[in-house]
C-alpha cells in the first residue's frame, strides 16, 4: 500500500477508497466497502471508528471470517506470497523473521495447541509486542473460553488496523497508536546533567539471544538526542539500559576506588503500555545511584 | 600444617616452632627460624610483626630467594607435589583449578612475559583477587622496573604469610585479614525492611564464565543471615547483586504494572578494598530503587 | 519511690513489698496488695502481669475508682502536694509544667470537656506524648462512648505502670517501655560515612514554642555516639532534624555553587511508635539528598 | 519609561532616542548619546551592547561619574522625588521598601561603612538578590581595594543596565536577563506524577521575617501550571519549599501510621545562578523521599 491523504481518500471512487484500504483489515476489504458510505471522513480517527464501527456491528459469522483471514504467527510455510505485505513486516518488526529452531519450536506450539482449541489463528498485535511477551500473551489467553478469545481477537486485529492506517493514511489528525522510551542522566555529584555517557539499550529475551536495540550518547543536558525508542509502539517485555559511568567521572577527574565501585550500570525493566511514555532517568554517583518510572 | 595456639608456639621447642611456621613463607624455614628468637609473643599480630621484621632486613639476596621460592600462577607442570599444600588451596580459591583452555593461555602469557622481563615469577596473594582482577594486577605490574616488583613481590608475600598465619595460629587476637559484603533491603513502598526476597550474588568474569557465590533470602530485618562474603577478604573484582522484587511485591498484594516495571533488579559493582566492609543496601519500590556504598 | 531489686520484692514482708508498689498504680495500693500473693515472680515481666491481671479483674466499680485517682493533666491547682512524686515527673517530661497561658487555656478546655461528659478526668500516659499529640489524642476520644472511655483510660494507666515499674524495679529482665530515635549520614559525594556534621532534634509545637531537644555531632562512622532519644519512650509528635552540610562539604574542599544550594537541611517527620526504633538516614552530596524511614 | 519597539529607536531622532533611553544608565543620559552613532541595531544585543562599550570605553572620570549617580541603597531620605521610577521598581522588588528598623539600621551601617572607605555608593543589581544576599554581598566587598570596587560596581550597573533595557525594548531578541525556578513531584509510590499536591515557596530571611513567594498546586503532571518563578531573575538568596504529601497520600486511601510519617516535607535551598533555570523536584513515598538539583 502506498501513503494516501485524507483528502485523497475522502475524494476518489469508492472503488479506489475500498483498493486503498483493502488490506488494513487482512484480506478483508468488506470492511472499507461498508465504511465508504460514512465519506467524507473529517479525520483519520473518524475514518478508523467508521471502519471499527462495521467490525464491530458485522455478523458473528463474518467476525470469525475475519479472524480466519489471518495468518499463524511465525508458519515458516506461509512466509511470502501467502502474506500479506503488512502482515511480513508486522511480524518481521518483532524478531519473528529471525526465529532460531527453538522458538520456532516454541511458537508452533502455541499455535498448534490455539488452533486446536478454537479452530482459528492466535492473533496479536505484533507490532506492540517482543518475541517473549507474546509468548507470555499466549500462556494468557490459552485458558479462555471461544467467546471470550473472539473478542479477544478482534480487540488484537482492531490494533493492527490502526497501526496500519498510522502508516497509510496522511491526514490533519494522527491515531494515538505510538509510545516513547527515554532517560536521563543527572550526576549528582557535580550538580549538573551528565553529558557523553555511552548508552544502551537491549531488549531481553529469555527464549533466546538478548539483541542491542540502540546505542548512543548523552548530550549536553543529560539526555539522548533522540528518544531511545519514537515513532512506534514501544513492544511489551523486558530491556536493560546500560551506562558506562566509571569512564565519564574518570575523564573528570573525580576521585574513584580501583577499580571504579560503579562502573557500567545496568537498569532492568519492562515496558508494559506500548502506547505510553515510559521515562527512565538515572541519578549517579561514583558512589550511589537511583532510578524511577519518571514522567 | 594444622592449628597451632599461640601458646603452644611460645613453649614448644625452637625445633617444632620451626617446623610449626615453615610454610608461613613458602619455602622459607629460615625465617621463623630468626623470629623464633624474639619468643614469647604476647599475640599473633606481634609474632606475624616478628617475621615480618625478619623479611624487611633479609640481604637482597635472600629477599630474591625468597621471591623465587613461590610457584608460577596456575601451571598445571607445577600442580601436586610441587606446590605447598597451602599454595595449592590458595590458587583453588580464585579458581584457578578450574581455569578454562582460554584463561590458562592468559595465564601462562602472564606468567612468561614477567618470568621473562624480571626473572623471577609474577606473585600476588590470590585470596585477595578474583581471575580477573589478577590479570589487571599483572598488566599494571608489568611495566614497573626491577626493584619495584622486588618490593611489590614482597609486600604480596607479607598478605601471602598473613593469611597464612590467621589460619595456623590460634591466639588472643586477629590479625586484620577479614572484609565482608552484605546488604540490606528496604521496602520504602511499606516503610519496613523486606522480607524474604530472594537474593543472588555472582562474581563476574571478563575471561570466562560468571559463577554464583550466594543464593539466599532477606530475613525479617531486611538483611541476609549471615553476610553475603565474610571471614576472608572479599576478593577484589566486578560482582553482580540480583534481588527478586517483583514476586516480593506481587505476593504483598501491592498494585503493579503487568509485566511488573521491576522484577529482578540487578545491582553490578566492584570490590577495591578486600579486607574492607562493604556494604551494598537497595532502597526500592515497584517504581523506584536506588543503592549506595555503605557502611 | 526508692529503686528495688526484683530480690528484694520478692523476698521482703508483704506489708514491704505493698509499700514499695503503691503508687505504681495512682493512689491505689489494694492492686499491689493482691498481686503479693502471687509472689515470687520469676522476673519483672510476671511482676508486672499480675499487677496489670488484678486490674484487668477487678469489678467494674473498682476500676471506675482506680480512673478516678488521677489527677487532672496540667491542672495548676493539684501541683505540689497533691500529686504523686510519679506523676510530677511525669508531666514534667511532656513539658505541662511549662503551658504558656494559651496552651493551659487549650488543656484546661480539653479536661473540662471531658469531665463534664464522662465524670472521670482524662488519662494519657504522657511519657509516650509531646503537648501537641496529647491534643490530638483528646480529639480524638472526646467523641467516644463511657464504656470504650473507660477501656481507653485502664489501658492508658497500665502503660503508665509499666514505665513506672520500669524505673522501680531492677530486675534480671525489662518491660520492652522503651524506644529510640537514630540517625546516619552518609556522605555519597565520596562514599564515606559523614563524621563531624552538625545535628540538632527539634521537637516541634503547633500550640507554641519548638524546643530544642538534642544537639550534636555525627561520629567517624556517620551516627551519633548515643541515640538522638533512648532509654524512654519517643514521644509521640512531630520533629525537624537539621543537618549542617554546607560547611562539612566545604571543610572538605569539595566544589560548590555560592551561596551552597544546599546548606542547612531539615527533615521533617512523625514518631508514631513510641516503643519502636525509628532510624532517620540522610543520604547526602551538595547537589543532592534522601531520606527513608530505615530500621 | 514606556515600551518602544527596537523598529522606533531605530528609526526616531536622535533626540527622541536619548530620551527613551536616557535612564537606562541612572541619570546618565550621555551614554544613550553616544550609543546613538551606531544606528540601526540588529537587535536587541547590538543596542545593549553598544551601550556597554560606550560605558567601557569611558574615562575613569566618566565612570566615576556614573557610579555617584547611583542612590544609596534603601535611603528613606532619597525615597520619592530623588530616585528614577527604575530605581525605586528595583528596590521595592527586594523588599527594600518594607524594610523593618532592624534591616533599615543593616543598610544604613552597610551604606555608610561602604561610602566613608570607598567615597561612593554600594551598587548592586537589587532585582538579582534577597536582602539577606545583598548583606552578604557587601561583606565579601567592603575589604576590596578601590579599584576592583570601580570595576564591580560598573559590572552591576551593566546588570541593571541590562535589565531595564530588557523591560523597555521590544525587539525581535532577548537578553539573556532572566532565570526561572520550577518543581516536579514524582509519586514513586503509585509510579505516577503526584497531582494536587499542595506547594509553597517561601523566600527566607535571616535579618527578619520570611515571606510566601508563591502558594499552588502541582497538575496532573506532577508541575505547577507556571514555573515558580519566572520573567524575571530568580533572587540570590535562601528558599524553603513546602509539600503537603500527608493528604495527598491520605485522600488516596494509601496505608499510613498515626500520625503520618511524613506530612509536610520542606525543601530548603539556595538560588545562586539568577539567570540559571533551578529545577528542584521531589520525589515520594510515604516513607521516604528524595530532591536533588535538577534541569
Amino acid at each position: 500500500m502506498t501513503e494516501k491523504t485524507l483528502h485523497e481518500l475522502n475524494s476518489c471512487s469508492k472503488v479506489d477508497f475500498v483498493a486503498a484500504l483493502a488490506n488494513i483489515f487482512e484480506y478483508s476489504p468488506w470492511i472499507a466497502e461498508k465504511a465508504a458510505d460514512n465519506r467524507p471522513f473529517a479525520g483519520v480517527k473518524q475514518l478508523f471508528a467508521a471502519m471499527r464501527k462495521v467490525v464491530e456491528e458485522a455478523a458473528a459469522g463474518q467476525r470469525l471470517a475475519l479472524i480466519k483471514a489471518h495468518p499463524d504467527l511465525a508458519d515458516k510455510t506461509q512466509r511470502g506470497d501467502l502474506l500479506t505485505a503488512e502482515s511480513n513486516a508486522e511480524q518481521n518488526s518483532a524478531g519473528l523473521d529471525r526465529l532460531s529452531e527453538a522458538e520456532y519450536a516454541a511458537f508452533d506450539r502455541v499455535n498448534n495447541a490455539y488452533r486446536a482449541k478454537f479452530g482459528f489463528p492466535y492473533i496479536v498485535c505484533v507490532r506492540r509486542h517482543t518475541k517473549d511477551s507474546i509468548l507470555a500473551d499466549f500462556e494468557k489467553r490459552l485458558p479462555n473460553d471461544p467467546a471470550a478469545e473472539v473478542t479477544a481477537s478482534v480487540a488484537e486485529i482492531c490494533k493492527i488496523a490502526a497501526l496500519r492506517t498510522d502508516l497509510l493514511v496522511n491526514g490533519p489528525d494522527r491515531l494515538q497508536v505510538h509510545g516513547r522510551l527515554s532517560t536521563h542522566v543527572l550526576d549528582t555529584h557535580s550538580g549538573r546533567p551528565a553529558a557523553g555517557i555511552s548508552v544502551e539499550l537491549v531488549e531481553l529475551s529469555k527464549l533466546s539471544v538478548s539483541r542491542v536495540i540502540a546505542r548512543t550518547l548523552t548530550n549536553h543536558d543529560g539526555r539522548t538526542d533522540v528518544p531511545l525508542i519514537a515513532g512506534r509502539p514501544v513492544p511489551i517485555g523486558g530491556y536493560e539500559l546500560t551506562f558506562k559511568v566509571g569512564s565519564y567521572f574518570a575523564e573528570r577527574g573525580v576521585p574513584m576506588s580501583d577499580p571504579p565501585f560503579l562502573d557500567e550500570i545496568p537498569l532492568r525493566f519492562s515496558v508494559y503500555e506500548p502506547e505510553g511514555h515510559l521515562h527512565v532517568p538515572l541519578l549517579v554517583t561514583p558512589w550511589s545511584y537511583g532510578t524511577y518510572r519518571g514522567s
